[in-house]
């Protein structure tokens, strides 16, 4: 049976490609309407009735540069939630001067070269996913390009001996597994964003997989990497340890675009696992949740994948169907049997590997679920997740046609803190919105759990009205309490979403200010006269509203 | 029965505490003779008629400081083979203008403040067992105080609930262990000068333990870190994974001091295992050893260490008892019957936790082995090789009183380039002597393997003189033939021994003139006026005959 292509045409001012969507169920909508109340739907203004201001004049860069109009919107801006509203109501658009396409390292090197004595900025763009304002194009900057490393594709050799790849920066998911298949490995790196993400955009913004409790956050899959500055060239090769000095690796992953362009890197890959299981359980609360995850992960049982949804996520997930909607009235009420409540909680745990090596590890979880009063539920959850798995982005631009907003950020913190910190950010979501005399809606997972603690993510809902800043006020609104109440309680400004433009106020209240000169020095002896990516990172001027 | 406390009095000019030793076993020094010849055994002159000279007038120090010659004598040098030959001879004794023992990261703070002001150097001192110059004071650098960590030490706190322990920097291996282990945890980081090095120093040198197969380096286990240096502080919350920047806490891990002083540090903790084993096989070869090791590895086997001797190391560790001397007649009777001959290479592989669990790991591990033509030998080497250890550094004090010198160095690589850097090291030591006709002997193990790569340790031995400059210029000359073969081959100039003074010359090889200016820039921007470790890791000048 031929299996048609993967449509590749992206959709502009939403997620994904065209031909792909996800409308939010009637359940879901029903939820969101007696939490936040109703709200208005956005509009769709179409790119070509867009006022596109001329690019600036440019020097003639080494390689080949678009300046259609089209491809220069596609480029102004990622995939932030004030990003879609801002493009589909298409105020606030300022696209770069220009679309620049690298095909080689060398070509990367001979652009930055000429944009840096020409004092053009240059805004690296692998995906293009950013939900910081990481490849935003700030106004008022002066000539802007963005350089789209989509030329640098592909695997650029294999160590089959290391488990080692290369892989061109500009590389997307699926191509990445696409080209290790055939060879029997797997990078096992798979964000939500896999579909549009790149081998580049994830080192930089330090990236961590739904899998990463078995195969890493892709600074620990970064065995070398190759960086290209306006200062020269950084090549740190692939090693498997080292003790020479302070680890360089580890100052470009997160470096979002400041200290270089990533033009390849290579990473640690590993046998294609025969078989990949997730299974679901149900727990009765939250805490005993979180108790089963902590033991799982501190016992050492060899998973790959932890999820354990608030409540209110389970509640939604059991709604849009995430625990397959077909059987969810039969499950509701085998719970109800079990004396699992209202304050269920969705539990799934995933391996991956041989058979019976899998048969016995989900065993091992199966027993720490039920010593925490777990109820297993098979399989079917888990195919469900599986398959959907990246699919859930597209219901944002669903939501937005019925006029509800959403969006979603990040935290961990070591487990001793996780309550506050959960709890301190539900706080401060649900009252941000009291000036406008609005609500909100929250759910919130553990997706990435570690021996010492857990990464929480939260998304967050709101009904929309017919005005664009508006909107954008209430998103900037909902993120500052989250953010103030984030380093308030701990928690790191982000897990695996990066700091962008809309982190960067709260960068220091992590690091200290001599952390950030750190960074900053280090953005500096790479590039010099600050072309890279101005407003990202580093740059603590509070944009939300931009 | 009452077990006598622990000597706890360092020996001078020699390795550990006072009342232990290790003599080299005849059939080591019979093998020694034949293949480097007879050499003059190294003097050792009382410290006590060391021509010391007198302190520099330094300012008022905000911690108690110390100028007893001896105190100073003490702190002048670390574990190098070139240090313990001067002290033995007496010869280039530099020390330290004083030592300053802080209390408290205050106390440190103000001690930096005041070096800063006054222009006086400070050497950070843990353990003392640096074998790269690390903590080496430096002549004509003006005054300069050791400033040793001493009381920095014990247990600060323990977060049960996230298997975190917050350890001052000063704190040593048994101390550590002996602090957790009422609480039912252990630190799992055992490297070699475990029972002398310290936290801190482990953190500044990116130590990795023995079992750092199943436990991780130590920037594996270190979640939290406080830095504190002339610029002021640095404090990394413990965090079990984030995104929000270029990790800088791989920026302290390696800094050796010119970043700051680690005060005190945040570890993952695991339950204590109950129970851990070591077994042993041989293979027919090193090759099968590694194809062995490779497959362990790539294939997941949850081992917590795995050690290959060469089959010269192999024949010392028979001779020398490291596989039980008294039946390894016994055991080469066995192994000629089972066709494994004089290239035989021992392997050790290791795991602990509960009793079942490690009996199915060792089984699928010895399976492993056994693809690869190994010859199971049991518990008995294993138990022999965890009991020793911590002693075989004491064997080189024994073996320079028969004349023989031998000192030890370290690199990685990835799989695909293990056998050429193995090869090209072995040549450049073997002709490394030449120009003085004189031969060395070199012995060769893994002992950190990775999914991607290996560590390589080498052990060599070469005939000293009575003269000190003449043994330390045959030294010289091995390290930089042997740091020439590492770079050239792709290995890293050190797996887990650091940079320090002597390393220091390669350091550009390995992560460019851009990565040592970045690390530069750092250094300067925590400590502006370069008052710490003036002389390691940055400085390129070839120190390797100091």
């Amino acid at each position: 049976m031929e299996v048609p292509p993967k449509p590749v045409v992206r959709r502009f001012a939403a997620w994904g490609f065209e031909n792909e969507s996800l409308r939010p169920s009637a359940q879901l909508l029903e939820w969101l309407r007696t939490v936040v109340g109703s709200g208005e739907p956005v509009p769709r203004v179409a790119p070509g009735s867009m006022a596109v201001i001329n690019p600036a004049d440019l020097p003639p860069l080494p390689a080949p540069t678009s300046t259609a109009a089209m491809d220069r919107l596609q480029h102004s801006r990622g995939q932030g939630l004030p990003d879609i509203l801002r493009l589909r109501f298409g105020s606030s658009v300022h696209p770069p001067d220009a679309v620049c396409r690298p095909g080689t390292a060398a070509e990367v090197e001979s652009v930055l070269r000429a944009c840096d004595r020409h004092g053009v900025r240059v805004i690296p763009w692998g995906g293009g996913t950013s939900v910081t304002g990481g490849v935003n194009v700030p106004p008022g900057l002066g000539p802007t390009i963005s350089l789209d490393l989509e030329r640098l594709s592909g695997l650029e050799g294999l160590d089959e001996r290391s488990h080692l790849a290369t892989l061109g920066a500009g590389t997307m998911g699926p191509a990445v597994e696409a080209a290790l298949a055939p060879h029997g490995f797997t990078l096992g790196h798979f964000p939500q964003s896999w579909e549009l993400s790149t081998v580049g955009g994830w080192i930089v913004t330090r990236s961590s997989g739904q899998e990463s409790l078995g195969y890493g956050r892709i600074e620990d899959l970064m065995a070398g990497v190759r960086v290209v500055a306006p200062a020269g060239r950084l090549d740190l090769l692939p090693l498997p340890g080292s003790a020479a000095g302070p680890e360089l690796r580890a100052m470009v992953t997160g470096s979002e675009g400041r200290l270089g362009v990533v033009t390849s890197a290579t990473l640690r890959v590993r046998p294609l696992p025969e078989r990949k299981v997730v299974q679901a359980a149900f727990v009765r609360s939250w805490e005993d949740g979180l108790e089963t995850v902590r033991e799982l992960v501190q016992s050492g049982v060899p998973l790959t994948m932890i999820r354990l949804s608030d409540p209110a996520e389970t509640r939604v997930a059991l709604a849009i169907g995430l625990a397959s909607s077909r059987w969810s009235p039969v499950v509701q009420r085998y719970l109800r049997a079990r004396r699992i409540g209202d304050d269920a909680c969705l539990l799934l745990y995933g391996t991956d590997g041989p058979r019976e090596t899998i048969g016995s590890i989900l065993s091992c979880a199966r027993s720490v679920c039920r010593r925490h009063h777990g109820v297993i539920v098979g399989s079917g959850p888990g195919r469900h997740w599986l398959a959907d798995r990246f699919r859930h982005p597209y219901m944002r631009d669903g939501l937005l046609d019925e006029g509800y907003a959403t969006d979603t950020f990040e935290t961990a913190a070591v487990w001793s803190g996780v309550e506050e910190l959960r709890g301190a950010v539900s706080a401060a979501v649900a009252g941000a919105l009291d000036p406008w005399g609005e609500a909100t809606a929250l759910l919130c997972h553990v997706s990435h759990p570690y021996r010492d603690g857990t990464s929480l993510y939260f998304t967050f809902f709101y009904r929309t009205t017919g005005d664009c800043d508006e909107n954008v006020a209430r998103w900037a609104a909902v993120k500052r309490s989250a953010m103030e109440a984030i380093v308030g309680a701990g928690g790191t400004i982000s897990h695996h979403h990066g700091v962008g433009a809309w982190h960067a106020p709260w960068l220091e209240a992590e690091i200290g200010a001599l952390g950030r000169a750190l960074i900053a020095d280090a953005a500096r002896r790479m590039d010099p006269r600050g072309i890279l990516n101005p407003q990202v990172l580093l740059d603590p001027t509070d944009r939300l509203e931009a």
